[in-house]
């Protein structure tokens, strides 16, 4: 079956393995007329690069991005854009020994129990290598975002215990901090904790939040295609991911209706919502305010702690994990969400263009 | 755009508004020789019928199901099974007021904001009467997992304040109790706590659980048709749903890697997992332990106390609004949930099927 | 797995059988605003109607559509638009018989390969009654291309040994000729050839031709969608049609290039072509001028001659067949044609509304 | 939009432009463990190449494919296959004049009116080079075919006016005939005619017909996916066809029922047909007879004699095309389709998994 495509017209599908030749995606229906270079899509690679900071493996890669397809002159044509990266770093060496085994957190075992055998070298395709595609593309997207008025903006809010205070948000905190939190003095302490577990063998799990602002009320599709169905699958596709919220999210549940509900009102002259308990979406769709996912991730499965687990042979066995692996998957993992949203938001604006007759018959016209 | 499908091969299409002449469902790729009647689909219509217990809207429906198509003599026949739902207790009459003004926490202003105009009668599409079609296909679903050694059960774990003990549990008393926790005590504190809400004239939100038993190992695809994605959209797709979370869900995030890791084990002689903190899925792709879904509901919007909101001339206005409305959605979503699981793992049981060479050519040979 | 579906923005779906409950349609992508009544549909139906010409068959149904959803106060909603037609003259003993064996040029042996068993009353899916779904979807479609200044017609130019002179061409006759050839003179030829091989037991084919006025340029996607192979497919999966010509179609095979290229001109100011053995596509994309598509339709494979054939016990049998059959489904089969047609230019004329930047920026300013 | 994808189950997506940096497709669903290197591949790109025989344009490029994805230790993963053609030998300098007027019978004109403009080298996306990821792709659904005992074999039956005999078959000639005849005779009859068009500075059009044996019955879905539409669909998306026919195809609008009826008898113990003017095809499902899909291709528009045209300023200006061209593409072509009929049997036997209970419950257990 096929399962590498995401979206209905601005589709992507990604390719590629941890230590294959490359990784990349294929993004179909990018409109034509847009301005594109290597250097828009490498500036969002290289926010999930490895290397990048002091939490993450000392694995470096240049993960530079090549276009072979879909730009003429400078401008997409309409045509689909193949974007590769290719693998220039693997040390297959150090992943020869769990070819054998199954290591605990990870999809080593259901991968074999899927398809006989499994490309062990770095985890193969359920390497978090797998979102350079993902991340190519969240550049398009968010580039024509952008020229839309629409922002995306994603950013840890955990690390562990510690929690951000977003009060005094700002994006060039989230760009320039290494857990990518807009809080430097949480990143501190984030830190500081993360040190600690690394020292103990063990890693650490996270919140990281979506903001996004601009989209007009209409967007997303009533019953399937929800915008808030659409995001959740976008967003718990990414690795290590377990749980997703919109706006309040699992905080509803205990919750009244008269709590709960956002009274509308009139603001600047248009329809507003006095609270944004919904996070941007009533019924599926988009409803003006801002649109807010919050993503919650696993610790990496890849300790150095000693652990218990079987081998392809059945036996019971221990195991200590070795090779380069973070101790925790956020940061990294923020640019992925955030281009996730962003391929969501745009495929359904696309979408929403022929929801009406009215809107047909001017765009013929 | 047309966002009304779910599913790859075994597809499910829904349609229908509260207050139109019916609702319904065409499910496409159901495979032949599945004995079906449609007492098999009304037992679970019954299930989200209103009127079916105290914590439930006075409106009594039918609800009676008619198979239109591909079933002959008893069987379905690999054919599209359309199944209709005649609506035949609509008060139009209550509804004629919210024609005018946006009510807060529904959709009615962003159904306006996307089509110019909306079915204003009982919430139109966005009602949750559109679950009908839903679980008809659920229905369908379930019993071919059965077949198949594969059971699906969901149920209320939470109302406002009061969590249902998981430890007795019991799908009689799920399919017994009014509030469809397997725990009678709590049930009969949900009970009384939600009928203090509806006499402050207020609502509850609450949470639902599903565990899906006897799934092989290998389902589900490795990126973005993951289990738990595939999973995640299905349950955020049911009307009033906030979050959704696979296993331990949101309590992964302040966890470390040595407690949320499942080691693996050999239990009569197969792998299995000591833990479940994964929720049975590992790396998109079922690991053959249990599957856990759990979804946050919020509080019905419509309450009747009195609320600010604006009308269609863009007018501050307060309003109360009337009519027959659950103080609680969650025991009737119940079905809901079980269904849209049922669903998705169906489908992707399907797409499984060639995941290899080998069961290609068996297939065929 | 889900074949009945068709297109990916205005998306059909059929179901039904020739002597089941009822037949219809969903069509989800319909955009709001359009007025549209039971009226509108039955045109289309009324010209696909058992009984409606000397041609065909004495079986006279009223085939009468009820609109089950996605409309309200007459207008549709953007929610999909259910439409049911119940069947109300079956007589299904006239087909017990066939239950046991299979008829040559039907589809009994190739239902029962794939399924295991069949609706074996008349047909069940495969019979052509399945279309009445198509031609009820195909009616909104057109009604939405004709404000869009599309027309979409369809003819048959060919009975048996009986070509129509195109000429004098007027969709008067169309419409009233029980041939549907756009000539009285071959009309009536036809008739009296039908009529022959009638009494002679015997079958007759065809061929219908549709022409598509008013699509700009620019409507098909490059490669897999492109607008002859999506209209190919539309044809191609009407019951009996076996092959299917853009323009010029086979004639092209035998040409030159100095014959078969269309050179362009200014007409009107306008980039325009001096002629069209193209059929109105390069590329895969509609160049403005006329759309033109034939379909080549088999004789009925149901006649009354003896045949030989098999039993489902693998015996070698003569065959009647008895019942009411059409001697040619070409004049019924013209408005499923025009129906598939319209059904795809309007889809992906929804599709190439985000061609291009500009478009998707003026849409959302 | 996005329409570079094709088939539901092993899904093949093309990109690349004729002068880009590479073309390739990924294909997504490949059962995991069929063996396969670049030599599988590189064997089916062989026979499209440029520069291949006397016929073809003196353009000569390696066009060796890359297998970055999909493959470990010499087998396939179930992982997306992304396979890379590097462009080497373009010379755009050729091509700048094309860029101010559209060239008869080309996309040129349809492409600026859909994007706004276009990649003029070559042809942009619009080249037949686009077919070098179709063919990558049949490449491995052959190889997948023919472990389930199916062959397809595509073959060139006409150029021009001579027509080949098939009474001598032999794949032998198809693959080392210059024109892919299978009769040596008619291939040098049509090199002379070619070459003589050559010189009148003229092209020619042609047929190709492809036969597949060994498909069970069975394969196909009955309404919109019914396999003659999808083979259509398939064949009619390369680039210069223009008609295509399945079994008699044309011929049997012309015929009575009681000719075009293929009797069913018992051969060998198991049902089979008299004759196959059914082409093999039933219902839109497969009979188990060899399915046989032929195709009418258009002379090359690329011709050096002088013709009219426009350019885009919108005078009416003559034009003397230059460069490298084939003066029919039929030969090279042939490959092309091979490889869609392969894609289009595959995806379908694929989706035919599902078709029953028994054969779910069979695979399950």
């Amino acid at each position: 079956m096929a399962g590498s495509s995401f979206g209905n017209n601005f589709k992507v599908s990604t390719f590629g393995e941890s230590h294959g030749i490359a990784l990349g995606a294929v993004i179909d229906g990018v409109p034509a007329g847009l301005e594109l270079s290597e250097e828009d899509i490498q500036v969002f690679l290289d926010r999930r690069k490895p290397g990048f900071n002091p939490l993450s493996t000392p694995r470096k890669e240049d993960d530079e991005v090549e276009i072979l397809s879909g730009v003429f002159e400078g401008k997409t044509t309409g045509t689909p854009i193949a974007l590769v990266v290719r693998n220039t770093s693997q040390k297959s060496a150090d992943y020869s020994e769990i070819a054998s085994y199954y290591r605990p957190g990870h999809a080593d075992y259901t991968f074999d129990a899927k398809y006989g055998f499994r490309d062990y070298r770095g985890g193969g395709r359920s390497s978090g290598r797998e979102t350079i595609g993902r991340v190519a593309a969240g550049a398009i997207a968010s580039k024509i975002l952008q020229t839309l008025g629409i922002s995306v903006e994603c950013y840890t809010t955990q690390i562990g215990p510690v929690k951000a205070d977003l009060s005094d948000y700002s994006r060039e905190k989230v760009l320039s901090l290494p857990t990518a939190m807009p809080d430097k003095e949480a990143n501190d302490r984030a830190l500081e904790y993360v040190a600690k577990m690394r020292e103990e063998c063990d890693s650490v799990g996270g919140v990281m939040e979506c903001r996004i602002k601009g989209v007009p009320a209409g967007i997303g599709e009533p019953v399937f295609e929800k915008l808030d169905a659409r995001l959740s699958a976008a967003v718990m596709s990414i690795g290590a991911v377990k749980a997703v919220e919109i706006g309040d999210g699992c905080a509803v549940a205990g919750k009244n209706g008269s709590e709960n509900n956002d009274e509308f009102c009139i603001k600047d002259g248009k329809v507003s919502k006095k609270t944004n308990h919904s996070g941007g979406i009533l019924g599926g769709i988009s409803d003006g305010s801002d649109i807010i996912v919050r993503a919650y991730v696993k610790p990496t499965p890849s300790i150095f702690k000693e652990q218990k687990t079987v081998n392809k042979e059945g036996e019971e066995i221990d195991i200590k994990i070795k090779g380069r692996h973070d101790p925790i998957v956020v940061p990294r993992a923020v640019v992925v969400m955030e281009s996730m949203c962003a391929i969501t938001i745009l495929d359904l604006m696309i979408s929403n263009m022929s929801s009406t007759l009215k809107g047909l018959q001017q765009f013929y016209n």
